[in-house]
């Protein structure tokens, strides 16, 4: 070896396509002559000297990861604090790293894992021990800010725009006798894009979805309620998209029952869908039925978009570019170059800019009755869902997702004690 | 026309191919030279008098329908009673088929809809009325007796087994910081078919899903949570996919909280995965995720199973056949003719032996343990995944679902005061 090899981690909620982006980045290294190893579990394998050796996979089954969902070496949910306040985790990294001749480390996450791998930049500078670190870009949230759109996104929405559509045509055909409101919940924490992408299934003005809930306005229970009745007089039925993050106006998550805490200090949420389907059914007296689609949307490789997966694959490529030109401390983000036609390219930006920020959804983005999307934003969206790329299926009807061998690297150091 | 018309009407729950049934009735009775027409939302379009013309409808619009889900021309859950009991309605349903020259009825629908479609066959042999009723099978919960499978059973399936799958990649690749345990609620009142179909998604012994709970099988809370417990220390995550309808040994739904009834007095169901979720977090204290898809499983044509849409389409053609040769009272039912290799064939069986019935799972079909598919469960579900059928998609990245003219047949009667 010698010139050193490449570490590959994923992190955070994982998605349809971020396995496409590490196919990618396995592709372009050995087309580069560099060997990736990957950490299992994201960072913690990294500390935990936990590495897979990705050489021993086969091309075939590296190309496989293009169309296989989940995260194909494992992902966690572990932040790391300041250099001073972690200065033991930090130093293990290097000792882990500078054991297995580690010289370029992507991290393939959101917010909180580009902060990583700008922490780990940074330590490394202060050491002098000679690393590249590179965030690579992957969330259905489509949070992250700078980069036009993240890797992940596109297929959730997709998946989103297209079971909104479907179960409407079902509320439409049972609405005479039956279910007359239809709530469906998405994810997003803080930001409502995947909501608005369920604006997506409907051209049309009283086409479902009709009411739609952001996170970025004020929950406001009667306005709701008299739209909800509003659209079941005039249209028979009403389809609502509710983001699992909507707020009342003191800013309490309306979902916020038990108020658990995920790794990152986030509130766990879940279950506004049939809170609301609740208070519809028990204020207006219509029937109701919710959905709660949960992992099924950053899963569902089998309805993702093209799209979306040439942009986890062209990130992929870009960071091993970046990575192998000595381009420290970047993210290689989308940049959209014209709306009509649809054209984008890969552009560095610096992690510092990136690191722990959010992007919602912007005003104009959202229609004056607060419960719509304006043309702007479906000019934003729709080339994001755009094409086709279903996975192979095998005989017996499922998708043929790879299963990768992930042959552990030998360890070289004491266990980690942390 | 002189001849007679045919009327087609959908009822009960619609699913992702109940339109290709309906596809596949417009295009024999055209190439028999028979006009159809179609009652809207069911049966209660024939008390209404509130028919549409589908010979208004272009030939791709009728060859869409085979792609696009719901039900186009609306359904309902409304169930006939006796002949003497609703003796009125019954005479309001004759006189709104003479006055429309109907000699051929075909109900497309569930167990209730093939008693609906035998107490009119019966009606009109009573007062001499020259009518043919047919009833087309149509359910996801595969429920109905004597046909080998029920279209729109296959779809849901697939959708379930696929949904399974990815959502296990998830899980697995979070599990290490995160989710450990997640729940998949299906559909299935008192039938487990769609619960099984969660179990084609993993093929080895460790394979999620790794718990199914049917409605078969008495719910044991400290078994379920044993089992459980046992699966996530030794794979270190677990997915269970449950059934809406379970119930305990006495009896009782364990969804039942509220105990709102349907038109046909079912028992609303649905939230049992989130209480089953709740539960394992506060008894085993791992961290858990939930999914109810509700009418995302039913209306999820994107993931159509083609053997499905073959039957579906079957039963429509077969339908027309019978009805146009005076097979009355009979419905065309799936045969399985082969399992390996599979081989099926349409052959009409009374209307009698299926109305009012309901067939769960065989005790061969659930393993020892109670929480398993057999290999002769497996051998009966794999066939009914197979193979793929998307819709086309348009340029805008969504199915390109077709919404026909549905225009009014002129009324001849009085409005109906039902």
């Amino acid at each position: 070896m010698g010139k050193g090899t490449l570490l590959y981690a994923q992190s955070g909620g994982v998605t349809a396509v971020i396995n496409a982006t590490a196919g990618a980045v396995i592709q372009a290294a050995r087309g580069r002559k560099v060997k990736v190893l990957a950490a299992r579990n994201g960072i913690l394998g990294a500390l935990r000297e936990d590495l897979v050796d990705t050489s021993r996979e086969s091309a075939a089954a590296i190309r496989a990861l293009a169309h296989t969902p989940g995260g194909a070496f494992g992902s966690c949910r572990f932040k790391l604090k300041s250099l001073d306040q972690d200065q033991d985790k930090y130093q293990r990294l290097l000792d882990v790293l500078d054991a297995h001749d580690v010289r370029w480390f992507l991290y393939n996450g959101g917010n909180d894992s580009a902060d990583t791998a700008l922490k780990l930049s940074e330590m490394a500078r202060v050491t002098g021990y000679p690393l590249t670190c590179i965030g690579v870009p992957k969330t259905v949230d489509n949070d992250l800010v700078v980069t036009d759109t993240c890797p992940g996104f596109g297929s959730a929405a997709k998946y989103t725009a297209v079971s909104v559509a479907e179960a409407a045509l079902d509320v439409a055909a049972m609405a005479d006798t039956s279910t007359k409101v239809f709530v469906y919940e998405v994810m997003g924490r803080h930001a409502g894009w995947l909501a608005a992408a369920g604006g997506l299934a409907g051209v049309g003005k009283d086409d479902a979805p009709q009411v739609i809930l952001f996170p970025e306005i004020a929950y406001d229970e009667a306005k709701f309620l008299a739209r909800v009745q509003a659209v079941v007089k005039k249209v028979g039925w009403c389809v609502v998209v509710v983001s699992e993050g909507i707020r009342h106006a003191d800013g309490r998550f309306v979902a916020d029952a038990g108020g658990g805490k995920d790794a990152f200090g986030h509130s766990q949420l879940g279950g506004v869908g049939p809170l609301l389907a609740a208070t519809v059914k028990d204020k207006l007296g219509l029937k109701v039925h919710w959905t709660v689609p949960d992992y099924l949307q950053r899963s569902a490789r089998h309805i993702a978009s093209a799209t979306d997966l040439a942009q986890a694959q062209a990130v992929g490529k870009a960071a091993v570019d970046y990575a192998l030109a000595g381009k420290n401390g970047v993210m290689p983000v989308i940049v959209r170059t014209s709306s009509k036609p649809y054209r984008w390219k890969i552009a560095p930006a610096p992690l510092a800019d990136i690191a722990n920020r959010e992007k919602t959804m912007p005003k104009v983005f959202i229609d004056r009755s607060g419960f719509g999307i304006t043309a702007a934003c479906r000019a934003y969206l729709q080339p994001l869902i755009k094409g086709e790329a279903p996975p192979p299926y095998r005989a017996d009807g499922l998708p043929d997702y790879v299963r990768l061998k992930n042959l552990p690297v030998a360890r070289k150091l004491p266990a980690w004690k942390g």
